[in-house]
């Protein structure tokens, strides 16, 4: 049984029926125009949007349908992470090849469903149409915060410090792996990596504490790679970055992925994409507002670099014989592509 | 030039530079992980999402990109328009084929924009992705209302009466003049029923006032169609319907076209969709609260019928020869094809 199969208002009431009930807030859920939702109480509303699309952001042949629902959502809850946001309701909006079969669009909205209970998210709305090419999965998550606590890209000045959470490259070589293994077995050394590829945790801890406590001057997701975030902290705030190339955190399966195929693993981790970290810039006299973080985000932050004030990206290297050696930090300008 | 031959950061800039100066209740606009807004006082959020996808709800051989940005920012304002909303704001998610002009890009937009402005809502983000397929265009608005005015689909009762905005059946008949003429010159009489097509206009006015004035018990607006909108209100009710044929409202050149046709106008003007009027219930007893709908709401209204307890959907005809016959309201239940 395919998605052609069922009505428009079966296919609604199959996601329905597995949503946990409504919170209080929330006026009018699925099922009518629009969803109605009481504001929360001296917070400023936070919305976000993001689609994945497949051929673009996932191949089918090696993603299953739980991993595409929870990307989907992972992706936003990135994104109102980076902004020290607490989620809150999420629109579902698909575009549905007729081919897909009823098994796959239930877990693709059960996954999603899923995430959202984890993370506090109510499925209050959304819009199924039909595509005669991919399958296109578009939420709209909002979220909401205190006006002090907002992140935003632009509060980076020169001395700051330049924070990364959890380690980088494994999403990166978790795809590659995926899509070379994908009829074969695949190592086991990758699983981690292929589990952050496919299942991106967004760091909503996190990004919540370090809006918090204002330890942080300047916030991004790392949804398009270190180097493109670098890159955006650095326009926003009107300053350069010196990074440490030691230093950057990256998963060790990844750095072996990497290194076995005479691939440099601190430019793969810096350009590979979908880690779905925060890249954060913290002013030195608030350093010791990161212990809390540390102690209750749920994953490691590493400083990588500092903010200068000459407005470039640079990357620092030591030679093996003890020299160290600058290059600028790739990125920053691709193609529509 | 295509959006292929520009950056992601291009294209978003090329929105940005045609966005009118943001409003002051929003805090981060285009640029950032997510877009911040402070809710408005005393108003409750209402939240809706849809997507126009290439293939399935316009043709770009005759639909131009002028049409496709205004449409899919319509759909959504007739979605507030319904729940007595008052739109505020809007996130754009495009997924854009790489072959697509830059010229039609900007098109898209600015008539975005344009309609936007319109109403009054600012555009606050959004995401770039690229398609393999279609382009899919997918906007996410959200306005405001007070609790009190919130309209929604299940508040119909046995004895009120069912109403409908403007007329119906233009847009059915423009698509099928647009596709069946669009390689020739097209009728003249057909052209408010192309632009009724092309650039529906949403009831934000008439839903504004309806709700403001507690005149409607139950409003949708019909994207679908009257048939299916009848069904949807009659379900989320539980009353049934006697709709009298002769009164629904029919657009002249589409009356023209169907019956050119060999088609029963009326049957045509229920079943087609893309009108996007209000079909809305009133008790009776609050039937003088529509005057200032009908003064102020820019749309006439008429009533085609009364609800019922017996939960049945009827279409009463006249005949010519004087006497009346009762057929059931086609449609309300079509699969996902």
């Amino acid at each position: 049984m395919t998605v052609a199969d069922l009505s428009e208002r079966e296919l609604v009431a199959r996601i329905s029926s597995r949503l946990p009930p409504a919170p209080s807030w929330l006026v009018v859920g699925i099922g009518d125009d629009a969803a109605v939702a009481e504001p929360a109480r001296n917070r400023l509303d936070v919305l976000t949007v993001d689609s994945i699309v497949e051929g673009i952001h996932f191949d089918r042949r090696f993603v299953p349908p739980e991993a595409i629902g929870h990307r989907a959502l992972a992706v936003n809850l990135s994104d109102l992470a980076a902004m020290g946001a607490e989620p809150r309701l999420a629109l579902l909006s698909f575009a549905l090849p007729p081919a897909l079969p009823c098994n796959d669009f239930d877990a693709i909205t059960s996954s999603i469903i899923r995430l959202a209970d984890k993370h506090h998210v109510h499925v209050a709305g959304g819009n199924l149409t039909r595509s005669p090419g991919p399958l296109v999965v578009d939420i709209t998550v909002t979220g909401t915060a205190k006006r002090r606590n907002i992140l935003t890209r632009h509060g980076a000045r020169p001395g700051h410090d330049v924070y990364v959470t959890g380690t980088l490259g494994a999403a990166a070589s978790g795809l590659q792996a995926l899509a070379s293994y994908h009829n074969g077995t695949l190592p086991t050394t990758l699983e981690p990596c292929i589990r952050r590829y496919l299942y991106p945790e967004a760091r909503t801890r996190c990004g919540l504490l370090l809006g918090r406590n204002r330890a942080a001057s300047a916030c991004l997701d790392l949804s398009d790679g270190l180097a493109d975030g670098l890159h955006r902290i650095s326009e926003a705030s009107g300053v350069g970055m010196l990074i440490d190339a030691g230093t950057v955190p990256i998963e060790p399966g990844a750095r072996d992925w990497f290194m076995d195929r005479g691939l440099d693993p601190v430019l793969q981790a810096m350009s590979g994409g979908d880690d779905y970290e925060l890249l954060f810039t913290v002013d030195p006299r608030r350093r010791s507002r990161l212990v809390s973080v540390t102690r209750h985000g749920g994953a490691p932050l590493t400083r990588i670099g500092s903010c200068m004030a000459e407005k470039e990206l640079r990357l620092r290297r030591r030679l093996d014989d003890g020299r160290t050696i600058e290059e600028p930090v790739p990125g920053g300008f691709s193609h529509f592509r």
